[in-house]
């Protein structure tokens, strides 16, 4: 299992740290409870597809994020981020974006609440096209425009901004983690962008 | 069959005028060519649903149409239109909301191709939940956030903003044209706001 | 809470019971431990809405569960269930309808894993449009066609069918347990029959 | 033009005859009125992606038409057709399914009218994924699984079935005509097929 350089909210990004997080709020578990669910339940998540747009609406890039482990491997991921006790889809989804693209993304989130497709990672690679060492996580993706300036955190090194060609290709599609490569394709298909 | 005011586009709004257009393209139909094909080929329609939305992409109103027909009715509608000959059904999308709404509308286009619902209006009431007398269309329905200021054109009375409350109500549906008070309802239902 | 009546895979319905299941992976949550997460995680469940179509696919019925509770109100609900940890949402939707609806329901998966729509169910009534006064769930929802007889478990007294009309009609809406009166009408609209 | 084989229903196959048909309805146009309406207004289409399914209603293959053409060229292509003047967008399906399948197909239509994918056919090269030197068509594509035995017409040399790997290969791509190799992959991708 990876470990993370220490973030300002460790148990809420895709990293999925095990550093004991001090402001939790009482209702939810302690990081040891969290790491014995993620082995017994399934995990609910959003992923977010960032892209940018043109005038008329039609997707000129899709933005991947760049990170490197703590082996000194690149890899790429989208935004992602577990649902909280408590908290809406809506607002786990602006959160994430917010955590891993910073204040001035400016997103404009999906105005309805249905994702255009379900990711299921499984703890057993080939279960299905997602794999997750650490837990069973059931994701719902949705893809959206940001209109500012994206400043990725600590632990992503950038977010990289691809063509749809680009982000179809077998290239991107291997470098990403636990096979969002499929889930970029089918955010691609969704956007009438695959060829 | 409704009798409207001059436009400066004639053929191409919600009210089909039988006016000649000066600027037509030499392979678009003439009005009359158009009338004839209105009774014998499916004529294809997009249609936008306008909202806005706050700042977590939440829907808080609902965009409707009110108009006068010439005989002094008034009913509500929302924005439509034909796609034209050689033209992507993005750009008529694009075409009519800036019609319907004034070009400092801002509208927000969808990034998926794909609309929300397909409306099939019937020139034969009953045949399906919508009806046009003039024709058989069928209309791709998308749901579009503006962000700017809707100033409707001449043949329009106003653009009202109803609450998703309001615009899911059997008074707002009644007075909507074409069995349109569905779509508003599908609309909603959509965006997770019909109860 | 509901304390309801035995049966034979207790923690799966959408009744929570807390009585102990014998047969247990013993990588699944003891009901204690279940109960616990359920304040401090949200839960994944998937959702039916088992419906009957004619030859060409349009549905001409839907499928409501009518039970009774322990108190002796007569509810109404929809297949219902939780995800099970390492099962796919496809074999978790097809375990509740066959729980739920008999082994001779014979329903018609969705050859897409997308949901037609989410329910999130908070605890504390209002948030959203769904009520869970056990647990946060976040519910991926599916209509599924049945082919069979549909034999409900003991705690359902039956399997109501009902014209979309009826389906849509605030009587029917009153009856359903947490909101989902709300969920019936969003199936509705996206099957095209909600007017 | 391509010029195909006389049968039984010239203007509603893919193949877009000129021959006379007979049994027309009189609001129908004529093939002469038909040919310059294609050259005047967008055309409205249905196409359908026929696949087998398990019983769990996972998709395991695709069926793709093989033909092959007056000039002795093979080409694949998908169940398609022109929605008739009064027709529904569901009947239009059966009907062209009936068509290219064969009676015996027992396909399961879908209970939205939505379809998953929206294709944009133009007469000019690269205005977007999907080309038809014959006419500006926008069509409504399903997924449909069917249950029977599928027998094709005439001018159809078979069906093939396709493993969801084969189906998104580049070979296939190639073999599709005016772009539905895209369509393919996008079927794939809404199907959670893609990889």
């Amino acid at each position: 299992m990876a470990v993370r350089t220490p973030d300002p909210d460790p148990d809420d990004g895709f990293g999925f740290d095990d550093e004991p997080s001090a402001n939790a709020n009482p209702a939810w578990l302690t990081d040891i409870e969290l790491e014995q669910a993620r082995r017994r339940l399934p995990m609910l998540y959003v992923e977010a597809v960032p892209v940018i747009t043109d005038g008329s609406g039609q997707v000129t890039s899709i933005g991947v994020l760049l990170r490197s482990t703590p082996l000194g491997e690149i890899t790429r991921t989208l935004v992602s981020g577990r649902v909280r006790y408590g908290e809406t889809v809506r607002d786990a989804l602006f959160r994430h974006i917010e955590n891993d693209l910073g204040p001035m993304a400016f997103p404009l989130l999906p105005v309805s609440p249905t994702p255009f497709a379900v990711a299921e990672y499984f703890p057993i690679p080939g279960v299905s096209a997602f794999h997750d060492d650490r837990q069973h996580a059931v994701s719902l993706v949705f893809v959206v425009p940001v209109t500012g300036t994206c400043e990725p955190r600590q632990d992503a090194l950038e977010v990289t901004w691809f063509s749809p060609e680009e982000a179809a290709s077998d290239t991107v599609s291997a470098e990403m983690e636990g096979g969002r490569g499929t889930l970029l394709r089918q955010a691609l298909a969704h956007l009438g962008l695959l060829r």
